[in-house]
């Protein structure tokens, strides 16, 4: 199993905070040691940061924590592999380009005797189920779609239905943004809050620490962040239920349907 | 205009030496100040660091410099930008899954006036003339093998045809690896090198530094590397010819035709 991490926010926003209690998860609170991955959407582009040593050990994580990238899409994974060797072709999060946009995934779960057939035009390059259910997505999405990102409301039942597909075979927690929708979908666990004006002080509870969000924000920022087990013990979460799609804009969840 | 630094070689070796001169062109000794990346294919996966600030005062490049990556297949730019503004999705090296490997490309030139139709799967993310002319590639190798990556005898006259087309429209020098096979293209300048025992020591234009590499190195050690200006002064590099596509495996150029 692994753990995820998500924001959506409605201006750029830095990670730091999340990533700094996320990360400790990666071997030193827990045992989630087989490598991690960030992605940050800025504007059409993206960057990921990939590792195959433990995020508690990575110099590349001690830099995504004390160096500040704003961003309004951000899916983070720290991975405890059930599937596929230690490697960074494993790492999460995947990246493919489907039309003319960069489509981030991770994947909190396992799918087990998970063998499709995969005709379409993305193929997975490492040896994940987690990677092979992101191609089946976007395969399904531009099987669907071949001319472009349609509008939400008609995107939203097809992924729903590959979802409900890839869910039955197993646990399929999971996070994908193309930078303009942040999906999240719970199978088991998944769960977010919203920061907004009034901001607070929230208290992380892998790490001793604690920012006071109201010195740091202006009123009209918004930050989702979604995450398989809440980072804080001084705020209240939401779990997502079960079988939901939730997708997030400008740091809250749409109403889709 | 941008410069280009590739690296070949048949072990996993880290290119710190090399980037640490190379990247002094980001805006110290030369003034390729608009952003910059660099990629390693590490088996079958790949990791990117990009940049849109220079590589002189960018973090990530401090860390690439430091921290010792070892890699078959290197690709860096450093980017003065002609087309595009700057920003992370106009900063080369670009990527794309195709065949189910990652597809990296880096390109040194102009080509004005070019605005493609492209009716194929891949599509431009940024809007640079290189990533335009990446798509088409992929494209075309892509229409012409559908079914999965040829041999390389199939595969270099189809990638010969479509980069003749795109350099006939200005100036196309270019670095594309699968971490298979490493592609090179002079256009107009581009140079190579190849370290393998007996070693010496070289020392950088850019930096005042001296490396040994027969301390650093076994016997059968081989590195290739390719730049767009030499990167050391007491070393002999070979200019690859103008029209010429150049595939290196392993360190050394494959005679392919």
């Amino acid at each position: 199993m692994c753990q995820l991490l998500g924001m959506n926010c409605n201006v750029p926003t830095d990670i730091c905070f999340s990533f700094e209690g996320f990360s400790a998860r990666g071997g030193k609170t827990d045992d989630h040691s087989d490598g991690w991955g960030i992605s940050f959407s800025e504007g059409k582009g993206c960057r990921i940061f990939l590792d195959a040593k433990p995020s508690i050990a990575s110099p590349l994580a001690e830099l995504v924590r004390r160096y500040p990238i704003h961003s309004t899409h951000v899916i983070a994974h720290i991975r405890k592999a059930t599937q596929g060797e230690i490697a960074i072709e494993n790492c999460h999060p995947f990246c493919r380009e489907l039309w003319g946009r960069y489509w981030v995934f991770a994947h909190n779960g396992n799918l087990p005797d998970f063998h499709p057939q995969n005709n379409g035009f993305f193929q997975p390059v490492g040896n994940t189920d987690s990677e092979q259910a992101f191609c089946l997505i976007l395969n399904a999405l531009r099987a669907s779609f071949p001319d472009g990102k349609p509008p939400l409301k008609l995107l939203y039942p097809v992924l729903s239905k590959i979802t409900a597909e890839l869910n039955s075979i197993g646990i399929f927690n999971y996070l994908l943004s193309d930078g303009e929708h942040f999906f999240t979908h719970c199978s088991t666990k998944l769960w977010y809050i919203i920061r907004q004006a009034p901001f607070a002080a929230a208290h992380l509870i892998d790490e001793e620490m604690t920012v006071d969000f109201s010195e740091l924000t202006t009123p009209s920022d918004r930050v989702a962040v979604i995450v398989t087990i809440p980072l804080t013990d001084n705020e209240i979460w939401t779990q997502i239920q079960p079988g939901e799609i939730l997708v997030f804009q400008d740091g809250l969840p749409l109403n889709v349907e």
